[in-house]
């Protein structure tokens, strides 16, 4: 499915080749939001590690991120996976492992003693080096992180891992865990289209996707299309303003020929004015028991259909599940993952630091991916979101380049381990 | 996994054994809320059928249930799976192929034009079988029109196979379609449970399971506990009152031992005065665009936490996935599902009429079932609630007993067919 060069060299032969010997412990964190994928490149990073074993020691990783770190809340992942056999498990299993935080790490000018306390810790347990799986604000700590060290007089390698459901990182084709929830939504999505089209009563159905500021999950519900299935009949980015009256008129023209009307939405989707859709609750403060409640953009949807036409409707907001459903996982997203936290450590040991692991599809009908890195300044505070060609004129749906690039990202099932029924995971 | 003996005698043995020959046309009709098992039994009804061609003719299929049949809305299954490889697609396709309806037959007595115009269809297309897959509204349409075929001359056998994923059916152990959604519960809550678990904060996550009346499919939550997870922290079914108060003070004491709290709660609890929890909410009527909107038990309480513990909160309602989601369907259910079928054309080729199938457990530690059928009259309008020993005595927990009567209907997983990376289905 891809092609990885791993090309773990001894160290006499790096001594040969001209790379400079760094001898040391690691440390792997995880931070941000989990995905499905986010433990199979905590487990391709110590697969990496275990490969490069002449030249680093022991693998730690940090609980809760740097937050833990801070503590020396460490686990010695060297003991924790003796048996090779239980980082399969890991990687079937979803969230956080090593658990998350969201710290975002203030610059070394105004806070230098947390900074002057992690090379504390980076000594006292000879660390030097150091992986961060995350999204925007991790690869922001790791480019701080980098900074500091290379002008303290403290040689380590500082390595940044992507995962997000979002997609919304640049240089990187796409992030490890986002083909994951792709696969998820688009099979959510022809399974809830199945139920929907079983009435012959006129019914709106309004489901909610994971989407702040980028689309780019909600473009995976288009995916049926291509599995014998139909896409929504719309489908709502915030990359596009959202028009109230003109969702009520399309979807009025659309029930002219079929009653049961499916709409996916970003939860991030905006009115020209730029309010939020799903803002006019939020801001609301109220009590419980009746006197209701924040709610999203599809709940403001649902009503707003029930009061405009006064069909039948319901919204399904995907929810945690979207991100936390390893049972669904795609292959392909759960090999690069693993891969692209195997070549970190590759990089890593080469001598490169203050990079981020980058996957790179090639040009050309067929997909193939190889991994890279890229200096991570440039990249922490950049937001990637769905191009122009992916969206359709009307602003309502997903054209035949967005499937194409989408398609080849939720190939493949695992073969998953079941125990009693559930999918077996791993606690650390 | 279960042991059926399906004998499919033919007509001279039939005619031998003292069975009465029945000849003619055989229709199927699905009703009531779809489940990721309902075509499972179609199929088998319809693979029962085919085994039966010395006796049955055309299988028809009735699109929207009764409702299309009075429209001689209908199909001939008998071409359309001229291929018995599409039968195994079907069992994997979630929903009702062949659509469903939600009419409540009048009696008789009432409308006798509409039993009329019945009996003048199936004269027309010389039915004789008529077989009727739904929950306890469509076990009352299969009750009166057999009492009334029955009265009126004409011959036909009419039968009932249950299904429904609230389970909650008289006389059946368990109805087809549970299963699986008890599977699906159980992995996303285990999923779920991973996801939560990754932070240090206080944080309540609320997860609202299907359930107006009967708590079943909510118990399904607990199981983890057999796959190296855990039951949620509290767990609320219809069939215990709910205590607001007690809610909060228990997870204020939870919160002392881990931060991530988990509650599954099933939509139709309700406060000792008989309210519904969520009810506050949906009595309100209310414009769109902020000016909010109904909302589910989930909701009501996620908000009572904000308010009385002020920590995070959050509801998850599991929504149409939980009843179709095929794609993480339990194999035992799915067999059980089309042997369920099967055995019904099984009951009606003997001359049975009037009466629905049942799922018998049979006793004793080992799993294993066998197939009867039960006189229809008696089942039609009961519900069956969770019994007392499968609930906790504070009413917030599932027993072991309640545990062990689920573990063995989410075992196994289908070997599913992927067509670019999502389920395949079958559309009629």
């Amino acid at each position: 499915m891809y092609n990885i060069k791993a090309v773990y060299l001894t160290a006499k032969e790096k001594q040969k080749a001209g790379i400079k010997m760094l001898y040391g412990n690691a440390i792997i964190g995880q931070s941000g939001g989990p995905t499905a994928a986010i433990n199979a490149t905590l487990s391709g990073v110590i697969r990496g590690a275990f490969a490069a074993r002449d030249i680093i020691g022991t693998v730690y990783g940090m609980r809760n991120g740097i937050e833990g770190f801070l503590n020396e809340n460490l686990i010695n992942l060297t003991e924790a996976f003796k048996n090779e056999d239980d980082l399969r498990i890991l990687e079937q299993t979803p969230s956080a492992a090593l658990g998350s935080c969201r710290k975002k790490m203030k610059s070394p000018d105004v806070d230098p003693e947390t900074y002057e306390k992690l090379i504390e810790i980076f000594k006292k347990y000879d660390i030097r080096y150091f992986f961060y799986i995350g999204g925007n604000d991790s690869m922001d700590t790791v480019s701080k992180l980098s900074q500091f060290a290379a002008s303290h007089d403290y040689e380590m390698r500082v390595i940044g891992v992507p995962k997000t459901v979002d997609n919304d990182l640049m240089v990187t084709d796409h992030t490890p865990g986002f083909g994951s929830a792709c696969k998820y939504v688009a099979t959510t999505i022809k399974e809830i289209l199945r139920d929907v089209s079983v009435y012959t009563v006129k019914a709106v159905t309004i489901v909610e996707i994971m989407g702040r500021d980028a689309g780019w999950l909600t473009t995976a519900a288009a995916l049926p299309v291509i599995s014998g299935g139909k896409a929504p009949d719309l489908i709502y980015l915030p990359e596009r303003t959202f028009d109230a009256d003109k969702f009520i008129s399309d979807i009025v023209e659309l029930q002219k020929d079929h009653p049961a009307i499916l709409v996916a939405i970003s939860e991030g989707i905006r009115f020209a004015d730029g309010r939020y859709v799903g803002e006019g609750m939020a801001a609301r403060k109220v009590d419980a028991f009746g006197h209701v409640a924040l709610s999203g953009a599809g709940k403001v949807l649902e009503e707003l259909v029930k009061e405009k036409i006064g069909c039948k409707a319901r919204s399904i907001e995907l929810n945690l599940p979207q991100r936390a459903a390893a049972h669904l996982a795609s292959a392909t997203d759960i090999s690069e993952s693993v891969a692209v936290g195997r070549h970190a450590v590759e990089c890593a040991v080469k001598g490169e630091s203050g990079v981020m692991m980058t996957i790179d599809r090639a040009a050309g009908d067929q997909y193939s991916v190889t991994f890279g890195s890229a200096d991570i300044s440039g990249i922490a505070n950049g937001v990637k979101g769905v191009p122009d060609e992916y969206i359709n004129a009307e602003g309502n749906g997903i054209t035949e380049a967005g499937i194409r690039y989408l398609a080849p990202l939720i190939l493949g099932e695992l073969d998953t381990v079941y125990e009693n029924g559930m999918p077996k995971h791993i606690v650390l």
